[in-house]
């Protein structure tokens, strides 16, 4: 079977040293799916995976995927051979840019049945991320009526998180402000459910004020969370809750958090399958949700460009496109 | 009335900068309770404001205090001249190093019935810190079965917040290990309800190995942050939750949190009154909280040290002995 990867970190100035070569198609064991991929999605995690160091060489990358099962492990209960599926799996294993991969199915659910195989491979690395983050890190409840009054800024309410945590937050009760800059960012942000949409061009606090907006309960921030770190902090409520999803630069001072009593997050939707937590079946669990909720109306794809054909070239573009930061929703790849 | 307070910030080798003054007896208005100081307690918070900047001289100090009301303003419900009460109070006020102080009714409870001033009035500052840290932060459940088989390690076991915090964390169903090191402090830890104390002179994942203890829920750190904050990120479990409410002395690297998606808050028991947050009465509610336990025996007073008379000396003393670190339990004064 054919797979993507590299024998080394690069960089995209170093060119494009992703190759295509040809692999023995692996066995399920105990809890293991094998899955035929027929689509899968890039995300941002892909770029910053590439350029670290290789363990064992090739690696293929690749988080999101959606395909069919073709075989199982003994341990596995809750699929069959031919179902159709999505998830966005785990490190400790190769990633999604091949044709046959392995996934543990307690990190996988079915497809929803009404969408295309392009638009859910939009949904499971930035649902999980953006339902972690909701449910596990904020503690927001399933009860939507539990969360009304409850606030949460969204920065970049865009990009492929965004967009999707955007929808959740709606959904389940929040009044959901986020941030974009440019006038199709503004417009897409609205159509995925924000209440309000700030410029993150202009200062924060200021759009708070124009806006009438006192502090939130939650920040979500999904972009350079060292320019917001401060601003974060003056823009939550005391005892109030910030997550972020993009590693810092620097070092930081804590005792920031200390006059509001704030808590922070490193969110890593890798954290379970990495330490294979007790819980990590929990991912089933959301994937499950979303395909409902999905299936219901509620949640809509988030994806934005679809292209055909996964290659050595078309990778490295997908590549170029979210190094770019200006990505709008997801960018999805048909094998 | 008497007070005791100083002009500016002082280290304790600056010598006793504290002096005793006469102030008229304010009046309390809206949901202002006048309370007759009868016992104090002394914090290490009160040493670290003792050396900030005085915005008003002559700054008073002091957080706990137990006395009786003298006088309600027109707002005030829940308390009735002739009340014994106990409360932590807020930094908004001057402190409770005087005979008379003005204090919210939504930070003060009735002090438990069969306990003595002085036991009464080790339990305000250093309960509150616990209760928001276990249940505002961690967001441990009030129905203790909820919370059978979840862990917590408490660094420095046998500090005024370490002794209360074990207790209150026992009674409500974790697995409580704690930190000491001298003998004393072992068997005082062990006497609030520790299951395990570990020495804190040995390295915390060697103790943890020799007493076979896995990861960790929930790390509270009394102690000396900087010093713990990697260590605590090797002990708690992935997706676990560290406090503090010791301030940092230097930055941080945030991203080490990322690995486990770690949740990290900086407690500050001030921060709801400080910014007159519409719940603050949970202050009283958990005061009355740790009055009904008191009172059913749950909860014992942890007072170590018992001073007679406030003085400028006896405040500068107690002062010393709080700077020194190695106090047991709370040091109390009885003016």
């Amino acid at each position: 079977m054919k797979a993507i990867g590299a024998d080394k970190s690069f960089n995209l100035e170093d060119g494009n040293l992703f190759y295509e070569f040809a692999v023995d198609t692996p066995k399920p064991e105990q809890y293991e799916l094998l899955v035929r991929v027929e689509t899968i999605s890039v995300n941002p995690v892909d770029t910053k995976i590439r350029k670290t160091e290789v363990e064992q060489a090739p690696r293929i990358l690749g988080f999101d995927a959606v395909g069919v099962v073709e075989a199982v492990g003994d341990g596995v209960s809750h699929f069959d051979i031919g179902d159709e599926v999505f998830y966005s799996g785990s490190p400790k294993y190769q990633g999604s840019n091949q044709s046959y991969q392995i996934v543990d199915e307690r990190l996988v659910a079915k497809k929803p049945k009404n969408i295309s195989n392009v638009d859910a491979a939009s949904l499971p690395l930035t649902g999980l991320t953006a339902y972690e983050t909701l449910f596990d890190v904020f503690k927001i409840s399933f009860n939507p009526e539990e969360n009304k009054g409850k606030s949460i800024l969204i920065i970049n309410g865009a990009g492929g998180v965004g967009s999707i945590a955007t929808q959740i937050a709606k959904h389940y009760g929040l009044h959901v402000i986020t941030t974009a800059s440019r006038e199709e960012t503004h417009q897409w942000s609205k159509d995925m459910g924000a209440d309000i949409v700030l410029n993150h061009k202009n200062d924060l606090a200021e759009e708070f004020k124009k806006y009438e907006i006192s502090e939130v309960d939650y920040i979500f921030c999904t972009f350079d969370t060292d320019m917001y770190y401060e601003k974060m902090i003056e823009l939550v409520k005391p005892r109030g809750m910030i997550a972020t999803i993009v590693a810092f630069k620097n070092k930081q001072d804590l005792n920031l958090l200390k006059p509001k009593s704030i808590t922070f997050t490193h969110e890593f939707m890798s954290s379970r399958p990495i330490h294979e937590t007790e819980d990590m079946q929990i991912h089933r669990d959301y994937l499950t949700d979303i395909s409902e909720k999905i299936e219901a109306g509620i949640y809509k794809p988030t994806v934005n460009e679809v292209v055909d054909g996964l290659t050595v070239e078309t990778l490295y573009d997908a590549h170029v496109k979210l190094e770019n930061q200006s990505m709008i929703g997801k960018l999805v790849i048909k094998l």
